[in-house]
């Protein structure tokens, strides 16, 4: 089993850092992650501290990003400096953003005693926004002036080689003499060429790239019409600044809908790990229950204009949640397919009329269906026929009503620019709910004599 | 404005493919989607059976996969083998194991009159399980034996530079005479190389590589612990079969986690376009709603029992659904972070006591808050302190039971194979609903006589 005796703080009190890294290079990934998920945050923080900065800086690479701010967060800045400077810059940038903005200024000053020219690059860094080529490219690129010979650059290579030995050198980038990108030469082409020749003369002119602030869809865009496994980065001058790779941008689009899975079941603020103080889990989840009560309170607030109906056919009570819980099921169908198809291109935020005509369509049928199953079902149970008729209107009517507010809602929300994976879910619920329980109680109350009392 | 004129149908009228292909090369990749999302199903048949094989290829790559995939199923075997064929492999193998076995086979049987070493291979990728490294590597790779020398291999790769112009190749793996892997060569050490070595002298030797079964699970953890762009993947014999590079390891995370939300919605059978036939949408969306109206006549017919006490205290009816409503949500929280955590590696399967732990004491701090205000809402509205007390220990004590049950259900589904992301909503729902219908109608019938009649 995995679950081998000695712990890190063992290994750590008889060997030290160096007994540390040998114990967490010995374990899977997954098995560091939950060690120090399990540590108190105390001891976690003294076993991080006395590791070297690039220990620290590898071990906090493998953890999930947001145990990794966790850790960072609890330090003080003099003590999480040296780690984001031991980090490569992407990702010392990335958890930078992700931090809390006084953690994260503070980490920057205390950086910029040290190394001014490095806290500028950092600050540049942070400053682009979350999901742009700019936070997601890596700057460590290998970039020649084009009046460079073949030979020059071969020399250049083989003598930094062990520089770039941790990373994959697959291109070349070729900039004019004021940084501008003006080719990209395949490591192949090199290869491949007599020595002599300038690299302007071979190089691919006038490549496929990217500019700092374009966005993730921009990017899944141009990577999807091409096999590039890696682009070059440019900013508005057309200076040269990094290189985003395909790998690091499928990897945002992972992290952007796993995001977007927890938003819609209500965890907001950053993803939450179980190892988080009680106190933030707590408030966070209260962030999005509390609310609730109030759309909640809105949607059963009907129940209470019909409470002499319901008195007179308490049967209807039992088939209140079903007729508003069916009905959000079937909204909920139809906001996925909606978020899917914006996802995919598929649909723009404009598209209203496609989605009405294809939802009714679906939400005719499968009302018809359900209304009559259910129908039937209180038919037989309660013996009322008028019943089972009331019960089935108001679950094919709520069913259309919903798949319409389900499709439309992340189309409407995606064009005000605000998150479909968010806010829908709360809209629809509640929607659904006055609507079912406004049909239901509302029929009833037109035939209430011939339903049983 | 993106919305031009001219459309695909027009543009095939005027010069046939040529045009379309021209014309699709005009537009954005989200616009050739919409365009055929919004063909007739005959229209767009008709269209793609006009271009050459390698033309419709290029069209179905950029489309969404469940386009593609009814495309190809509409099409007949003879019509859709030359558009597989003239795919890469590991997409034509993709689409085939996504399709009805029927028309696959079909497919296959088409192929195999004509090119029965293609359909042996096509063959042997469709029957990898989807989401492993045999299913997502490419098998496009340049590999050498180890006997070569330097020269030979850059003699090689310039003779065939056409052929591979279509890939970034980075590594050069070394095979021995039976086909195992025995090395890799970076393209950056063949370049520093004097050309007379041996390929074997130089290669980094016993390199990483995953095996053809590994899941997507093993794959990340490969992918994270390192910084490799690509890995060998080998079969139970140790032969060389593919390469699987890291940004398909996140492409399969990023759909993985896209489908997970579909399912967690309710949308199963594969991804739902609105541009499939009307009864498909029907059926694939009743398939989930129908067992659902099941689960919700399980909880309901709680109220059934306590059809008096509701009918003596009918504000109660108020309460139902919110309270019910509440706990979902609470325990849907709890849902996402187990389904995370799990994702994440933090929590295994078993590890029961640290999520009870956990939850409940979230739980309890989330539920008194949440029923205090629900209770003094009730109190106030309804005039009755006694109502108050039932619906706020109604709903703390079902907030605790939401979150356990919404942090343990994804570990037990896990644990038994079975899909967290699909059942684990509706389990938690219908306990939820049956749990908190009984406590708001079970704590009212023992204090009846204090509520208001």
């Amino acid at each position: 089993m995995e679950d081998s005796k000695e712990t890190l703080a063992d290994a750590f009190d008889r060997g030290g850092a160096a007994a540390v890294q040998a114990y967490l290079e010995s374990l899977e990934i997954d098995g560091v992650r939950r060690e120090l998920d399990r540590l108190s945050g105390e001891a976690r923080q003294t076993l991080i501290a006395a590791l070297p900065p690039e220990v620290a800086g590898d071990l906090l690479e493998d953890l999930a990003e947001a145990q990794a701010i966790e850790i960072l967060e609890d330090f003080e800045a003099s003590e999480a400096a040296p780690i984001i400077s031991a980090l490569p810059e992407d990702i010392g940038a990335d958890f930078l953003r992700e931090m809390g903005s006084k953690e994260s200024d503070a980490i920057l000053d205390q950086i910029a005693t040290e190394a001014p020219e490095e806290e500028a690059e950092l600050r540049e860094r942070v400053a682009y926004d979350d999901e742009t080529a700019g936070a997601l490219m890596e700057s460590r690129f290998v970039a020649f002036d084009e009046r460079c010979t073949v030979e020059e650059v071969l020399t250049d290579l083989s003598e930094r080689a062990e520089e770039y030995s941790d990373r994959d050198v697959q291109y070349v980038y070729v900039t004019g003499g004021n940084g501008v990108l003006v080719g990209v030469l395949p490591l192949r082409t090199l290869v491949l060429t007599r020595r002599a020749h300038q690299v302007a003369s071979i190089m691919v002119k006038a490549p496929v790239s990217v500019n700092v602030g374009d966005d993730l869809e921009a990017l899944e865009d141009v990577f999807e019409s091409a096999g590039y496994l890696g682009l070059p980065v440019l900013d508005d001058a057309g200076m040269l600044r990094g290189v985003v790779l395909r790998a690091a941008v499928e990897e945002a689009r992972a992290d952007h809908y796993a995001d977007d899975y927890l938003k819609s079941a209500g965890i907001l603020g950053g993803e939450e790990l179980r190892s988080l103080p009680l106190a933030t889990r707590s408030r966070r989840r209260l962030a999005w229950l509390a609310p609730n009560i109030i759309l909640n309170l809105a949607a059963a607030s009907v129940i209470s204009m019909f409470e002499d109906t319901l008195q007179a056919v308490i049967a209807l009570a039992v088939f209140l949640p079903i007729v508003s819980d069916m009905s959000g099921c079937a909204g909920n169908q139809a906001v996925a397919v909606s978020i899917r198809e914006l996802a995919l291109g598929l649909v723009r935020p404009t598209d209203f009329i496609r989605v009405i005509w294809k939802e009714i369509s679906v939400g005719l049928i499968n009302g018809f269906v359900l209304g009559c199953i259910l129908g039937c079902i209180a038919w037989l149970w309660k013996g009322s026929l008028a019943l089972g008729l009331v019960i089935a209107g108001a679950l094919m009517i709520n069913s259309v009503i919903s798949v319409l507010i389900g499709g439309l809602v992340p189309l409407l929300l995606k064009r005000f620019k605000a998150d479909p994976a968010l806010a829908s879910g709360p809209i629809l619920t509640t929607c659904t709910d006055v609507c079912g329980f406004f049909l239901v109680l509302g029929l009833a109350s037109t035939v209430i004599d011939k339903l049983p009392q």
